[in-house]
């Protein structure tokens, strides 16, 4: 099996499941607890905390581990926009998005900035929507649907240069861990998970500028300092902190494999049946084509039979029964080729091998349709 | 090492981690893909929701897992308790205690019932702050610190025949698993948490009634039909499935050992050291003891140097600094017994090899102690 989909998640690597399962059996303790065992933990995370933040920020940030993505992203949404207008983009993922949506519900006003053809925010189109009233601008660094990557450290430098008291958040869950990127003074929110890079589903964390006061989004026991409440998920912590540790250990090489992969896939896919619609310049991690008058969904599945599996866009929007992706549309494409949108997304642990085989398959896939439809 | 701090979290349960790890390391797909492995993952999610529920409800409710129980109950005190007043008690747990004050902070009326000397809720009173305007009740099943047990379908009943619009919410975590009960039809919402019953850490569930409305409590993706957005944790989810039908397999025969450990603990310890908080009709699963005089941290420390691992109230309460448990003195124990509180709690794989080593460590220690002090 050829496995493609590396954006929707990845596999838990090998190496640090073998650290982290002791977490499982062994030291399976109550990091709150006032016993020597449980207190051991709690300086597990609080060094988790220190080498996560570590690969992507200086001291004058701090980390708060969450569930998932989502949830630091409605952390930041829910507790960072709390009165005037809230600023966004139509390229949000969608716990940022529904979250905006979310907080219009409440009464709130919510300003969306248009998309360019590759999927990155018009800049000047969102500047235009930031004012004096403006409590938070939230802009996805790298797009989850085309892989275009919003230069967010300068677009956060804009957007205080119109209201310094304006918080700027973004999410990071495509970027962490494979994008060389580290967070300005002009970036409040941040945020990341661990499923996108070998860890495991249900850790996320969201990191903020320390001298930011913000809400607790989930009350109780008063864990993480008292910003995330609820019975530290250790396992996952350390899985976290060792999958982000190895990707930043080969950060660069990585980046340079993968985009060998992506150039490689590009130059293998036949041009007769697909278009790109990525940008050249945007994240090598993916790739998102688009095959002219095939259903994505149609080649997604026989290409699964071929054992080779590929995304037609994110899985998470899967759940709203759109034939069409919000995303792809807001970057101008038409209904006809957003019909055909796939999206290729790859790990460092892909072969150059699968990628000359799952080249192969798509166009035989595409090739077939075309004939029969013909 | 002998393990009696149970209440605060479990060791995840062997054979049910020999089960689910295949869901780290092999089918590690994410649920909201389309092709057949995620699909399948989709679907064993269905199953796992369907025999979770099974344990506890009939096919009038429904189940969103989300990431531990403390989301749980900030999902129902914030989206259930949205208009005139909210009704709960001294007893909760920090996650709806803490959520319930800052639904006062958010400028909703909440009213705290007080609790008899057991720990378990007065119901008279709590009746009398319920009234026409009452959006949501929220009573504790078990309570954390002392095991009593409030009867909350009896209460439901009571609520719903002073005002039938009025939610009713039950924190069911140190229930599920462990003390033989269904959900009546006057529960609309239920809490419960993975890791207390062999599970992770990491994975909880709101329990519904079906024909209940209730808003999301974090936005995203949609999954879970929508409820709770984010990517399912499949392994923590699986764990849960296997660690509750294990549970519920041999609930009555559980129950009845662990009324037998908790009972030989109550036997073996020096009466003129410790007195007994708990109730003797409170869920077996947890005995609360008091030193008179000498500090539970004290003993905890030192029972931990004779590899005996104990709680001094819930884990979840010692982020909050405070010298004494909140629910202890709402139990009405005087300060100098409140300050010597034990929580010994207890699971169906101590032996009772392991009661009679703890009672003689705890009696050792107590005693020493007392001797150093006079």
């Amino acid at each position: 099996m050829i496995y493609l989909d590396n954006a929707a998640t990845t596999r838990p690597d090998d190496g640090c499941f073998e650290q982290a399962k002791q977490f499982i059996s062994d030291k399976y303790y109550n990091p709150s607890a006032l016993y020597a065992e449980g207190y051991n933990l709690h300086l597990l995370i609080k060094n988790a905390r220190a080498q996560l933040l570590s690969c992507i920020a200086d001291e004058s940030f701090e980390l708060i581990f969450t569930s998932c993505g989502t949830e630091a992203d409605n952390h930041a949404l829910f507790c960072g926009g709390r009165r005037g207008n809230v600023v966004t983009t139509y390229g949000e993922h969608s716990a940022v998005f529904a979250a905006a949506n979310e907080l219009k519900q409440r009464g709130l006003e919510v300003r969306f900035a248009p998309l360019n053809s590759d999927g990155s925010v018009n800049v000047q189109k969102l500047l235009s929507l930031v004012d004096n009233k403006t409590s938070l601008v939230s802009v996805i660094h790298v797009n989850n649907e085309t892989g275009a990557v919003n230069d967010i450290n300068a677009i956060a430098e804009a957007v205080k240069a119109i209201n310094r008291n304006a918080l700027f958040h973004s999410d990071g869950v495509q970027a962490f861990g494979k994008i060389p990127f580290r967070l300005s003074k002009n970036i409040d929110l941040y945020s990341i998970s661990a499923h996108k890079i070998g860890g495991m589903k249900g850790t996320g964390a969201l990191i903020k500028r320390k001298s930011l006061v913000l809400k607790p989004f989930i009350y109780g026991g008063g864990q993480e300092n008292g910003m995330r409440s609820g019975t530290e998920n250790v396992f996952g912590i350390k899985m976290f902190e060792l999958a982000a540790k190895k990707r930043y250990a080969s950060l660069k090489d990585n980046y340079a494999y993968v985009r060998s992969l992506n150039d490689m896939m590009k130059g293998a896919l036949d041009r007769e049946l697909f278009s790109v619609i990525s940008p050249e310049n945007g994240s090598p991690y993916i790739l998102t084509v688009s095959a002219h008058g095939v259903r994505g969904e149609t080649i997604l599945h026989e290409a699964d039979d071929h054992g080779l599996i590929v995304g037609t866009g994110s899985a998470c929007s899967s759940n709203d029964k759109k034939r069409y992706s919000r995303v792809i549309l807001a970057c101008g494409v038409a209904e006809g080729d957003a019909d055909g949108i796939l999206r290729l997304s790859f790990s460092p642990e892909n072969s150059t091998e699968e990628i000359a085989a799952a080249a192969g398959i798509l166009n035989k896939v595409v090739k077939n349709r075309r004939e029969i439809m013909s």
